[in-house]
């Protein structure tokens, strides 16, 4: 399914522009090299809008927000919108502050998205205003199981209609779609979760792939998670060969399995489901 | 003498608040994940009361300030105060700006600390309003050797009594007090020093130990700087059978280490003296 | 050529006051203690002055900019020239945005740098008030090759003669110039390129050996740009040794490498030609 999806980003070099957290920026900037991309980070209102313009994608990533940056991110935002460029939203800890809610909310108004990514009870409460976002984590009540599957495509689909944005949400299982297609995903490993920022480099990696295939972003979307989610698998394996590595070689594994992905491979290891 | 601690941790899964500087602060998160704790790093002021309120402790990091995070810091500390969280201050390099002095000092006027934890310079400026803080390392004269524990151990008692915190200076050899007991800890490893950020992972974890531990915070910090300094102790080990294995991979295995680290082995590998 | 800079270094351990972007901020502090000097990152322009006042050199990295670092850097620069510590100036991404471009111009007429180290388009752009600086990289049409290398010697020593600064140039192939004395680099790897904040790195190497080095600024950042080159090319050599290795453990070998250099390695190792 993701025939030559790779490859175009290694050919094009997408420039994604990533309005991110000081969590996580140095692994985003980092893993969107080693997809193939080339990052670039800024994010005052001063300079938001000469950036986007020279780029080929825009992610904005909630992680840490302040006043000055959410004015850069909607700077960067409108500007992408007007010369086209596919914009990322991240809405990390949506929930978990009247601030990160109400900083949503007027990110969703003021920019169209592209994309909306983040874990299940972040899309639950942009999507239904509620959810039981805990902090950066989704909640256990929301995880996706083989169970609701059903209901939770037929949630992101209702949410891709309302803002025109392919919806995906993350986790254990994963799911995209938009208003008509939906994609199940069964790629990754549950250890990704003890390495901070798997969530906020997945999203640096769906710009790239977007950025470089912007005919077909939800297939360019489903084909970044099942990367990497692939990624995860990969440096599991080696992981596990090693005595006495824990979650922070995993991290430095993960990123180095990004940099040798190919589309061959992904073909072979791609464990993706149409419904 | 850690009995269950680690695993009260990780059964727990403590939410750490962490309003720490940008050096470190994705370490600081992973080895918060790594020690079985879930990190939040929110720093405007807009919204660390509503971030505080969601989690089990706060960990306050001066590593770099400015006026806004310093007023997020005090309207987290109060909020924590105010529903029994502990708080934990790591007075990065007080001493060395006058802007430094002043923020510790109104921090400690503002916030009511369950912990301290600095390197001795820091802990001395704090006690005894001098010191020769050194930028971000402890000054060699003021370094904790077997000839003055027992005076530093007096000087933390005192400076613990003067303001109801647990008092813990970080060296080459621990000392963590409140006003009536001490431990001296010789867990660590020289080379930890050629990391950045090891005492601000140090704060996150004492964030995470005495989040899940909030009864016995004395024991809960001693704890945690005991499980670091193994953790240095089996990096070490580990780093030496790597030919070219430098700081960086030390890094790695410091936090690695912790995300492997249990209750009976550093049940075996402490080295705590009560005093 | 490189006597004794490396040992000058981590016997003087020079502090390196870090202004630096928050992509990067972690591998700078972590490599200039790699390397023998002592970081300290502190951006607010209330204690940029102190904090400076108790350092032997300051780097100044325009990688993610703001009103209020911009003004704690004048403030750095103005009191290190005012005490005669040298000042290394870092222009990433200048010519990417209006904003970017005033910072720079408003930089080099405050504050004396000693040093000015970017990649060619920056470089250009600040020497020539042209170039294509695409984002944070180097543009493919300004490389340095060996056909242009002689007019690039050239720009830099006229860029040298009108700003007093040592100019550095890097790429594949480094440039170092002052007004009268040039040096070619040929150190280093092009899978350096796919570590964000390699360029980052070296100037807060340069720090460090400028700082420890006072007397010969010239062949101190020479023996930087060599001795970083050098690291890469070491990290490349263990790299090839281990399956699934990709750019994430290159960035930690890089740091490993660099926290084992010595002078008689790098007198064996480098590639530097006078010109």
């Amino acid at each position: 399914m993701n025939d030559k999806m790779i490859s175009n980003v290694i050919t094009k070099k997408p420039m994604v522009h990533c309005i991110t957290n000081n969590v996580t920026i140095n692994d985003v900037a980092n893993i969107v090299l080693a997809a193939g991309g080339s990052p670039i980070m800024a994010d005052d209102p001063k300079e938001t809008g000469d950036i986007t313009r020279i780029c080929n994608a825009l992610v904005l990533n909630m992680g840490i927000v302040s006043e000055s940056v959410v004015e850069g991110m909607i700077i960067a935002g409108k500007e992408s919108n007007r010369i086209g460029n596919p914009v990322i939203l991240d809405p990390v800890g949506v929930g978990a502050s009247t601030f990160r809610n109400e900083t949503a909310e007027r990110l969703l108004k003021e920019v169209k998205f592209d994309v909306i990514r983040g874990n299940i009870s972040e899309i639950k409460f942009l999507a239904l205003g509620n959810g039981s976002t805990k902090g950066v984590d989704a909640d256990e009540s929301d995880k996706i199981t083989s169970e609701n599957i059903i209901d939770n495509i037929a949630l992101a689909k209702r949410f891709s209609e309302k803002t025109g944005a392919v919806i995906a949400m993350t986790g254990e299982i994963d799911i995209v779609a938009d208003s008509s297609h939906g994609y199940v995903i069964y790629n990754g490993n549950s250890l990704m979760a003890k390495v901070t920022g798997t969530g906020c480099m997945l999203s640096g990696v769906i710009g790239a792939y977007v950025g470089a295939n912007k005919d077909r972003v939800l297939e360019a979307v489903t084909c970044a998670i099942s990367a990497m989610g692939y990624c995860g698998e990969v440096a599991y394996q080696r992981l596990q060969k090693i005595n006495g590595a824990g979650t922070s070689t995993y991290r430095t594994f993960i990123i180095d399995a990004m940099s040798l992905l190919s589309d061959e491979e992904l073909e072979r290891g791609n464990k993706v489901e149409k419904r």
